[in-house]
């Protein structure tokens, strides 16, 4: 709570230092991102282990990989979801995706295989937001273009496995209206010119859709703006997984939920997932180089990875086998650390390869395996969903047995 | 079109000067708005003698008082609606009312009744938008009492006589979504928040719904926007009956138009319906002294016309007798101008009050039997406006003979 309000007091400090916000994400000086930093300026809470055993202990399922391994590191108010939960209270979960490409890189499935896990782990619904119209607004896209590149990435968001029965995918061209404009009517009420301005940086040469659009990602974290789904269930809390560069839109949510009668949304918040080049920021779909995309081919990962993917490996191999890889910016190891499931064999490719007995072309050998089994299966999956199969995901349509 | 530009050039002259926006109407040093001086700063044109005669001609009926006495005094392209007319192409008409009041007075009948009149000379559809979102944002409104407050408006908007074959009533809190939510990114995204802070006076306290809201009222001046009337006439003109005041939202539509493939809207605007106190502003739904509200008996009509209403005659009998009246500062000429059809009878009134052979209470007499008659015949066909009459008009339905 107090964190909050430690917001605006940050803000100054944010811009000689390193830049968070949903549409930019630079390290300071081509550093590293400071998450702890991040967790003090944004004033969410670190999720420590106490609270990841209590998700293995009510879920009586490992925890994921990514819950282990830290990537999702950052939270606000997920106890809350838990206590609910434990009296046996079901909640729902939102995220959602902007659509700015055709293809997805092995990044954005990151929050979705996380989500996926959880709407498995604790059977709730799931609502996914593609919210084309702010990439139609940022990126300058046509109406018409925006919605395809929605439905081509509902495609791959389907494909990471997502129960039918329990999740709705909505494009904000086609629901915003109805219950759903009246919440974002009641959240812009509750939010000053200035603070959008402080929050999200826009300046008076921005163009008013930007400043329109934080209420129609806040809002899907009420209940009320899904009367197909949740009628009668104002009082249904919401957890919101993301990366952590969502944070301002749901800061801003938080600030207004009360005040309008809702609950806070919870959030459940991940690490960026860096570019093969390194951990200044993260992927981008805009610098093909940049990313292993869901499409590439298992020769064009391996090519890609022996290129691009930045190396905390000696320059020679008498100089590796003396003084060992630097973990800390190896970015071969930090996608292992993402996708190998296997505990034990993460921890002896990291000893070896710090000890110098493992060579980076040995790791980044591995790291194509996986991520060509990743991509592969991805591929399969996504091949059997069916201009059909989009169209039933985001029917506007009750879910009967979203809870059981 | 060069007068769009002098806008912001006048925008400091205006700050000293009168202030006319959608919210504020008031004269400089309380004395008359100059309505040459707003079209001059405005940018729109004087609706002429000829435009008037040429209305007469094409549509073979004698124009409307309110088109004679100069109540609609001026216009952005009305020509070209005309131009279109002739050659038999066919346009719609767009109005609307911001609902934020139970009971309406007789200033806001005006544009309906305008409104009413050119429906049925062009044989033309009409589309009146209910910015129950926009009372919700400003005057601090719940969302149900905005959209109540809506459907009371619509059956008084209904009692002006409209053509159910020809109307489309919709309220922007349930109509907002799909076609029309795509035309307000399109138009949002062509509008700078220095050009909205500009044309409206927006501040960095004011919440963000205000700066969200003018692409709501913008985007009816698109034919695409009702998917269900409109399908296919993407080049169907659009004419605007309205107020002066809310001359700033058109014209930034109308810059907006070109840029995202569409026709300008072209306007037809009215002066404002003074209050009885004097011609100051327009007369306010929230001062109930200031007006004469449609459910106000034939008595308190009576009493407020002979309390309230700003008289130009003298002092005394005698001096009255000597001088005869100011008619240019007298209210119930004013109101006897708006509403008295009877044009000789007009003529004599004003003759012999400026004359000073007619006292005030003569003409506030008459004014009293012409006011009372008219809110006489609204109450009643306003008591035939059923629940069923306001679901027909507000039906999403095609309107198949809307030209015929």
């Amino acid at each position: 709570m107090e964190g909050e309000k430690r917001e605006n007091q940050n803000q100054a400090a944010e811009e000689e230092d390193q830049i968070v916000n949903p549409w930019e994400v630079a390290a300071k000086d081509g550093g590293k991102i400071d998450y702890d930093k991040l967790i003090d300026k944004f004033g969410c809470q670190r999720l420590d282990q106490t609270l990841i055993d209590r998700v293995h202990r009510l879920t009586g399922r490992p925890p994921h990989v990514f819950l282990r391994r830290g990537v999702f590191f950052a939270h606000r108010d997920f106890n809350e979801i838990l206590d609910a939960y434990e009296k046996g209270k079901k909640f729902y979960l939102y995220t959602g995706r902007g659509p700015s490409s055709e293809a997805l890189h092995i990044g954005h499935l990151v929050p979705f295989m996380f989500t996926k896990y959880l709407q498995d782990v604790f059977r709730v619904p799931l609502v996914i937001q593609l919210t084309d119209d702010e990439k139609c607004m940022w990126k300058n896209l046509t109406v018409e273009e925006s919605q395809r590149l929605a439905r081509e990435n509902a495609k791959d968001i389907i494909a990471c496995g997502f129960d039918i029965t329990r999740t709705f995918i909505f494009s904000d061209f086609d629901y915003v209206g109805g219950a759903f404009y009246k919440n974002m009517v009641k959240v812009a009420k509750c939010v000053t010119l200035n603070k959008v301005q402080g929050i999200f940086g826009f300046s008076g040469e921005d163009h008013i859709g930007k400043i329109s659009f934080p209420p129609v990602q806040a809002v899907p974290s009420f209940p009320s703006s899904f009367p197909h789904l949740f009628a009668g269930k104002d009082d249904l809390r919401c957890l919101i997984p993301c990366a952590i560069d969502q944070d301002p839109y749901f800061r801003m949510t938080r600030d207004a939920a009360p005040r309008i009668g809702y609950h806070k949304p919870s959030l459940i918040e991940s690490t960026f997932f860096p570019a093969l080049q390194g951990e200044t920021g993260k992927m981008s779909a805009s610098d093909p180089n940049s990313a292993i995309y869901v499409t590439d081919s298992a020769k064009v990962i391996k090519s890609k990875i022996n290129k691009y993917a930045f190396s905390g490996g000696q320059d020679s191999v008498e100089k590796h086998r003396q003084l060992g890889a630097n973990l800390e910016v190896d970015i071969s190891v930090k996608y292992l650390n993402f996708f190998l499931e296997d505990d034990a064999e993460l921890e002896h490719i990291k000893t070896e390869y710090a000890a110098g007995r493992m060579l980076t072309g040995e790791v980044k050998g591995r790291l194509g395996s996986v991520l060509s089994e990743i991509v592969e299966r991805h591929r399969a999956a996504r091949a059997s969903v069916t201009d059909e199969v989009v169209d039933a995901f985001m029917a506007v349509r009750p879910l009967p047995n979203m809870f059981d």
